[in-house]
């Protein structure tokens, strides 16, 4: 799989290439799976449609890798929490834990329940061509803990962070039991077939530097030396969303580094060097226009010259892209790199 | 003026101290007048209510600066947009710019409208004690224009972001438009007597950084040189929120650039070394708790150093943020560093 030998810095034909949230709503065949199955739970649920939609970008766009379909909220669901999908604003726990008395209400076992994420793999394994990977994946324990306290998406943060600054052990002590269950998870998933994992850190500027090492590096840290240490042949890429003041400090037991689009390939590779495969960065915009998708491949390929990157955008597709130009990124970036 | 010394890096009895919305939620005088207003555009609009809100911060809190009360959106509202403050949702213009042919429909004299901004300056001057000094500001063309063609706040930007990757000349053209604008709504401010002024480019992490050096940017330079050239005693300040990464080729004729929380203060420091005075950039969230003001403060003054530097948050006060704790911090600032 060339998707893996490049998580692993080994020499490949071309750039693999695939796409945050390329099953998405901008594909009508994935519009179709999604009617039939009710609600965006329901699909996450149903490991024979999360399978179908989670293979269609492979076969309709060609990418080198598959993501599992699924949502980084399904931990706190299965942990007890009560999540709701509200259309247009998104996910939203109607009763966010509000102090330390409520942890011992959380499922420590919450991984035990997550079988239809472990079916679906199995069902996507079984149908997924051969040299091409399947990624799992998690929330890490920061974005997913904060998604607890405060209950939904959020600008300033400010629940979670008058925690943090009052009564930080409640936080901490919240972020252990997440971990732990992350842990357990990843592990199901690559017992079930995943060929890689990747931990989204989608709300990672929510913090400044100190306190975010605190809080949520420090127990991804804690996952990848886990997996690391009894999965060694599974790459795993980790994913800090917007923090490339302080990139060269992300430090521990991983393979690759998401590199959102907002940090400059240039700067990533300066801060990083050769420490780690690098994923990203291509402005997902940029797929509105052929000509836009040209020059920003262009630019991030002279930077990374085929070598310890795999091409992808530096954020999920937007649901108003075009597929032909999704096409067009996938066959350009295959070109380009080709040795 | 200890701000406007501080601004033009003279040595300053201690390091001057302001915060961005020192004039809000968190003040429950402020919350009495804008009760007595009705809502918050009607605020603004009030030169006597307005003045009055403008110096509750420097009476209660002491801070060495006091800025306008308005807002960026003043500017389309008098172009003649539509705009309303809804509830929880924040700004809305209900009829966002589609295409070129709208502009020409935009009042290019918009800065004759807003004679309400231009009384209250003169109200507050006249009421401000003279060694406090006045901050006047607008927003940045590039933020007020996502605004105006995105219609309200948003995650992707992706209306804006498709012009700009399919069809950037009609947003050039919008650009020039309130380029125009902002640089006579300045300068009447500085004719109605503010001392210093900011302009906030809220949105510059919307894009990336080529588009944010064209669409951005160079209009900021553009406005800058003009100001400068006039009014070469009166300080300029830009804070283009969340860039990090080209913090270093931020160049322009300005005195001070003013950096978010998420940036640490080191590397601004590193990065920018003695080029502009750095205006910052405390983690609002830390006024939650006296111990992580103490903190936090001493983090940004061991950097700094009373040099160059304005103390200031690194984002706007949070609404439920104690008042006693911003008296806290800016008596605290004041005593750690005064020489």
């Amino acid at each position: 799989m060339i998707f893996i030998d490049a998580c692993f810095r080994k020499p490949t034909p071309y750039t693999p290439i695939w796409m945050m949230r390329q099953a998405g709503r901008y594909l009508p065949e994935y519009m179709a799976v999604r009617e039939k199955a009710g609600d965006f739970l329901n699909l996450c649920k149903n490991p024979k449609l999360a399978c179908e939609v989670t293979l269609q970008p492979v076969d309709i766009l060609g990418v080198d890798a598959a993501i599992l379909f699924s949502d980084i909220l399904v931990i706190p669901l299965e942990m007890g929490m009560d999540l709701k999908f509200i259309k247009g604003k998104g996910p939203i726990f109607p009763e966010p834990l509000k102090d330390e008395s409520q942890l011992c209400a959380l499922d420590e076992n919450a991984h035990l329940k997550l079988t239809y994420v472990y079916d679906t793999i199995k069902l996507i394994r079984e149908k997924l061509a051969n040299d091409k990977a399947l990624i799992g994946f998690t929330g890490s324990p920061w974005t997913l803990a904060t998604y607890m306290i405060e209950g939904q998406g959020t600008k300033v943060y400010n629940i979670i962070k008058k925690e943090i600054y009052k009564n930080p052990k409640f936080i901490h002590k919240l972020l252990k039991i997440v971990t732990q269950t992350v842990k357990l998870y990843l592990e199901e998933q690559i017992k079930s077939g995943v060929n890689a994992v990747q931990i989204f850190d989608s709300w990672a500027a929510a913090l400044e530097e100190d306190k975010y090492l605190e809080f949520s590096w420090s127990y991804i840290q804690e996952i990848c030396t886990y997996i690391k240490s009894k999965y060694p042949h599974i790459p795993i890429i980790v994913f800090p969303k917007s923090v490339p003041a302080y990139l060269d400090k992300l430090d521990g037991d991983f393979d690759v580094l998401g590199i959102d689009w907002g940090t400059p390939m240039e700067f990533a590779k300066d801060k990083i060097g050769d420490k780690f495969v690098l994923q990203g960065n291509l402005e997902p915009a940029r797929l509105y226009s052929k000509e836009a998708i040209d020059d920003g491949v262009q630019k991030i390929v002279d930077v990374m010259k085929n070598e310890g990157h795999i091409f992808n955008l530096g954020h999920g597709m937007i649901p108003d892209l075009p597929v032909e130009n999704a096409k067009y990124l996938v066959k350009r970036v295959q070109e380009l790199t080709k040795r």
